[in-house]
């Protein structure tokens, strides 16, 4: 009975631990393939060697979301085994983009604690670091999540809150190598809207809705090898429900997103984040984006876009929050992001 | 919100158009081992690099099929969004096999347009080419649609009604460069059936039956990149059901037609079809075919072979249509196809 | 009608026969992806090439129950389409492992016949070969069915039953060319047990479920070309439910046992196995496995390990059988095989 793996508790982490997370994966064309049929994706970036080629691109590299997945799925059974809530994410950074072929494995460092006044939880902040197998970052993000104590009567750790961006600078964000969108192909890519087009405070409807299956969600969580048991067990929560992977509403409400924002190729930003409520099977998922922000870069012909992007389910509202401040029941997640667009 | 893709309407169209569709796709094994998952796809030729290969091929090509998915769902977003109905198709043929690797995109010509009497739609003609990055010709067939009007006081187009062939002559059918069935393998194959062995008329029971689930007609559509609300949005239709992606009929009914038709290796034209009655998850699909011609061809040990397909739910009959000319409730699809078969 | 395979009765098989399985079949990292997927597969040998490499290997073979499925998925048209029952397996070794790329084939010899007393169904006993393009053995088993007679009238066949092991000695184990464990890394590999820290007898709960879905069990049959209409055809048995096939049971149940068995990374001896009561869509199954046997391999750090593993369904206890010897209506399957562990 002792071999098998508890998951940490809050009393288990120290600030400044480094923790290297389990199982490497290499990841290849059967991944997107896989990719492509759980999520509407269509990013032509994403989806043609000849597109990303005349951006500047050897071949098109596997999905942003992709390479996020599978280095977020590694750390579940470090960090969020025993975790209560998954509280935010701050400072994510697309690196190197991930190619078939490659392996990625996961590290996290311990950058802060806290432990709850009820003396029953505490939250915990990592920095997670996705590697490939050339020891090259390629993705980092914090995230901070509530994890329970094994003992609460277990002392409390010293306190340590990390000082946060609340947005990434534009000029920290990395452009992948190459990248030239001034010969973009606006036909192939889907939609005529450039860099130019968009305006701060525009809201964009991407009017489709896709109805969630058990089957599909649990195919998604598996391929990134997050095996946190409430997304697959049926008997694990009262009422019979499988909680769905917030990734999963992320990586929905991205794809769905191509309509209207066909031409935001690249992620290489994570600000912020929030799984606002629960999602379930039979959920029929909807989205909608607000421009946030707007940057030059370096790179020829490319600009960069920070957007809001919230999914909602069954037929909600544009209004995020209530009077209270708190999200409305219909807000499933509320993300915010920079991505990569032809100006 | 005006960035979004309304889809066009019919008066949108013109005779002489030609429409680049969006987001070429890359396509590689990753797609094969999804639709051998998705349907129970078994022609030998699509499923042995070895097999293939005896066959005169380089090695396995992607299945005929997923060729005319990937190039049909790009046309969707141009052609079908605000579609009624899907008409028919004809003068289909498949000119270049798909290697793993290739990147396919899709270019339609309108060739035809009438006004319904009702003033309120019309029916357009397509002829989609699906090509590759070579800008060779992957394969290429006729398509029309019944599309709503978006003003339906917008006046008449002039009636351009196409003259469509009936059937794809034999002779105008493409054999794979190479192919040669003279030393083919029966056993490896599946069953002992040669060309010779069926008749004009036979009718052939493929016994099989697959209920479907949401989950897998969603990822099948998906994965080419068919985005229609329809069969994904649960809420769409007042009934609460999706409407499953005619494509997703044909597959499954060719996949079970291994079973009988074995030896059918390859589907190299298409000369009508229609999708009889909707298709719903919960369905039991059967299928049965009919022999409807034969022809030689010039390539060693290969014969044509012209099939009705038929998929049926339910327990249906053989019978097809009513007294009064119309499919009958059980019937889901009725295709016309060329197929290649060792003489 | 006739051109359809009613697959093999009792009196078509004789021993010594020798059956060439039908579709070969060609697998790569689509399989892969997939197959994790579909079950929780986390084994780090198996998810990554630099891994695989670490321990001698020239890259990351697929997983040792794919070539499993492929093999067996082969033989269903010609063995158990009229089975009444599945009633074991023997003698199971993987001889070399499967690389992406890979064709896989099968052959099965008829080794043993016994006609039951009642007349109308008999016990066939085969050894099937899996052999890959260049006629490599890649693995071998002895599986024995119960098979319906085609006529009850036909006379008895002579009574061979063969003589098996009931455990595949330590001995004849093929432990893969190249591999080596002695500077495996047990933190990628996600748990510190080793093979000297295992006791025979030691019971390991495996602790996660997983709530079996349609979709899932029937793309996993599928995708190795198993097409028993059982699984698929929820119209084919009085109570409206798909029979799940067996292998689905066993990997979900291997995959699980990842926890608490992470480092018995390559199956390599399968000494027998039952599938104790039929497994249905909605059912969450769980696993636990119990240590058999120890024994030392001639290769480097490398260690066996005899391995019981039992697939329990709806919070099943540990007990398999009850007074009347039979399995409890909680068991699914009873597997007993050997895995190759670091020492």
């Amino acid at each position: 009975m002792t071999k098998t793996n508890a998951g940490r508790f809050f009393e288990d982490y120290s600030v400044g631990q480094v923790i290297r997370h389990a199982v490497p994966r290499t990841v290849k064309m059967g991944e997107r393939a896989l990719y492509h049929a759980l999520y509407p994706a269509r990013h032509a970036l994403y989806s043609s060697d000849q597109f990303a080629q005349a951006c500047g691109l050897p071949f098109s590299p596997l999905d942003d979301m992709i390479a996020f997945h599978v280095i977020f799925g590694k750390t579940v059974p470090d960090v969020s085994l025993n975790a209560v809530a998954n509280l935010g994410y701050a400072e994510g950074r697309w690196v190197t983009p991930v190619w078939p072929g490659d392996t990625l494995r996961s590290e996290s460092e311990v950058i802060g604690l806290k432990q709850n006044s009820n003396g029953k939880t505490g939250v915990v902040w990592v920095r997670t670091r996705g590697l490939n197998q050339h020891d090259e970052l390629v993705m980092e993000y914090v995230r901070w999540v509530m994890v329970r104590k094994r003992d609460i009567d277990a002392p409390a750790q010293d306190t340590v809150v990390p000082e946060l961006k609340s947005v990434v600078p534009a000029g920290a964000l990395v452009i992948p190598k190459g990248l030239d969108f001034s010969t973009y192909d606006f036909d192939l890519a889907g939609e005529p809207h450039r860099w130019g087009d968009y305006a701060i405070g525009e809201v964009i409807d991407h009017v489709d809705g896709v109805t969630i299956e058990e089957a599909e969600h649990m195919m998604a969580t598996r391929l990134w090898q997050n095996t946190a048991k409430v997304h697959f067990d049926a008997t694990f929560r009262p009422d019979g429900q499988r909680l769905i992977y917030g990734g999963h509403v992320i990586s929905m409400a991205r794809a769905l997103s191509f309509n209207g924002l066909a031409n935001a190729q690249m992620i290489v930003g994570l600000n912020g984040g929030a799984h606002a409520n629960p999602c379930f099977s039979g959920d029929t998922v909807r989205a909608w984006s607000e421009v946030l922000d707007k940057a030059e870069t370096g790179a020829p012909g490319v600009g960069a876009v920070r957007l809001r992007l919230v999914a909602v389910k069954d037929g909600g509202s544009f209004e995020l929050k209530g009077e209270d401040g708190k999200y409305l029941p219909h807000v499933l997640l509320d993300l915010d992001y920079w991505a990569l667009m032809p100006v």
